[in-house]
């Protein structure tokens, strides 16, 4: 079958790979519905992790079940199944309290970028649909699996309430997925901070309701004038630079939360600084799995339509297309269709 | 009058100070029933403060009001009050928000370790009782002003809920008071980290369910087998050392929050650590003036005894004792009888 491996920095490759089999009697197999590439898979594509040996790419996945190992109980062959990007038996002490992306059997997705996939853990991992959805659906399900349970995370972590103010941190993918979520959980004031027209727009649609093009000193002084100096009930960063983490700290005001998702690359908090400024912090990879019932609903019932964050679909074969545009930021977020 | 100014480390000395007086209409100026020495207050004593000028010492008091201002208008003289050790307005957005320690007009209370004290923005951060206390509760409403209105921030900041695990690092006053805190805001379990008989023996009286003496390695490992290898869900940080801190975050479930209240020292947190291991962290001055007419409704029905942290109580004239005391650990607070 065909995959995708990343040999170096910049060098991705669509190639014939090993089917994936049953490893282990908690295996799953899918065929893949679709595919697609995340923010985090930039990291290594411009150099920022170390590459090793080469990368089998991909971990956000939906499709249909192929086959299962023999003590799989929850997921049958023929059945359309999303998974969340980080592994989890969903039983552990861990899971049980919501943080399923902590698991004591914890491990991250992989090889998803490709026609076919092995899901480890599958029944505290996956999760299936009643039936197989409509076509137009699958970009939206495929949304849930990493890039909209990650920014939906963001706002939870941030304690997004009925009535709060928010700044989101980000333009990319995960940021207008947080943008929707705190949509959803009922934000009053949703400040998208952006200097793209067509992430602009999007952030709109999806509910903000300001958008500050400004960066720096300059997009601080500017969210401080829209929320009447007093800075955000929370703060969802998305991002993971220090440049992105200052933002997120100097707009966050005394009490509030920053949800942070963007996986941090050279930061480093002062203590006493975060002290005195009283900004309260909590981050991580997403527990998407306990999002999973709920926002496969939201989709399904059309609540939500996170699909839209796709703005370029390419066949599998063109991956390494799809990872230049992400790179030079000519897309938001590829699909591939496999 | 008498009053107490620390000069240089290990240098604080009972003298003649000028009497307060009222300098803007906002002030009130109380007499102390009584004061305190605070483990903050060791910072300095000990060096790991500069110190630029003599400082008049002492912010946590409670009194009788002697005058008021023209525009104070909800504590009259006569009136018994207690005050948190953080000055706010108490109407500001941040104060609105229940973060009065990050008040617009925050200062921070001097000069009580002394016969009489000024107040800044008296109708911000007094409370008055309805009659006068009986005099054995003065240590206790004493305590509210910051020890336990620490301790319990510390636990309100953890998000202690009903059932919860809790792990306190720190057995000093504020640890101690984090005890009593959790206990009253329904924790099933608590665990306090101790190697003194007395402090160990306070933190039962008040609460804990157990008591570990190891430190470093082996107090995570002892935590980690009485937790069944989860870790708590809210920690308290009572302490503000590198080593605490590290002790907090190595006994913090993922998704646990810690509550740090010790002032940080030294202390540098690695994003990507935070990160993966998805602990949360709120901290910061205590906000005591949101906590005021519930801890001290506590007291005052007798539902709680802070006040028992006291182990020594000497005159107003013998302050520099109770400095040598606590840092010697001879004493765990000292009261000034004023």
């Amino acid at each position: 079958m065909f995959g995708t491996t990343m040999y170096a920095p910049g060098d991705v490759r669509h190639e014939t790979v090993a089917e994936p089999i049953i490893e282990k009697p908690t295996d799953a197999l899918i065929k893949l519905s679709a595919s697609c590439i995340c923010g985090s898979d930039l990291w290594p594509y411009r150099g920022a992790n170390p590459i090793t040996k080469p990368l089998r790419m991909g971990h956000e996945y939906c499709g249909v079940v192929v086959e299962v190992g023999a003590a799989v109980k929850t997921v049958k062959p023929g059945q359309f199944v999303v998974g969340s990007f980080v592994i989890s038996d969903n039983i552990c002490p861990h899971c049980r309290r919501g943080f399923q992306s902590s698991c004591e059997q914890r491990e991250f997705m992989t090889g998803a970028q490709a026609q076919y996939a092995r899901v480890p853990l599958a029944d505290g991992t996956l999760l299936a649909t009643e039936k197989p959805p409509a076509e137009d659906l699958i970009p939206s399900l495929l949304a849930v699996s990493d890039v909209l349970g990650t920014g939906w995370y963001a706002a939870d972590a941030a304690r997004v309430q009925p009535g709060s103010t928010v700044v989101v941190v980000g333009d990319g993918a995960v940021g207008l997925m947080g943008v929707l979520a705190a949509k959803q959980l009922g934000a009053a004031r949703i400040i998208a901070m952006s200097r793209h027209k067509a992430r602009q727009d999007l952030a709109l649609d999806y509910g903000a309701t300001d958008i500050v093009a400004e960066r720096g000193d300059a997009g601080v002084a500017r969210i401080k004038e829209l929320t009447d100096r007093i800075g955000a009930d929370s703060v969802l960063e998305c991002v993971g630079t220090d440049e992105s983490m200052k933002q997120a700290l100097q707009v966050a005001r005394p009490g509030s939360m920053i949800g942070y998702v963007g996986v941090p690359h050279g930061i480093q908090f002062d203590g006493a600084s975060l002290f005195f400024t009283q900004v309260g912090m909590l981050g991580g990879p997403a527990p998407v799995r306990r999002f999973l019932p709920h926002l496969m609903e939201l989709v399904l019932s059309r609540k939500i339509n996170p699909g839209r964050v796709f703005d370029l679909a390419l066949p599998l074969a063109d991956v390494a297309e799809g990872y230049r545009a992400m790179d030079e930021r000519r897309a938001i977020k590829t699909l591939l269709q496999v």
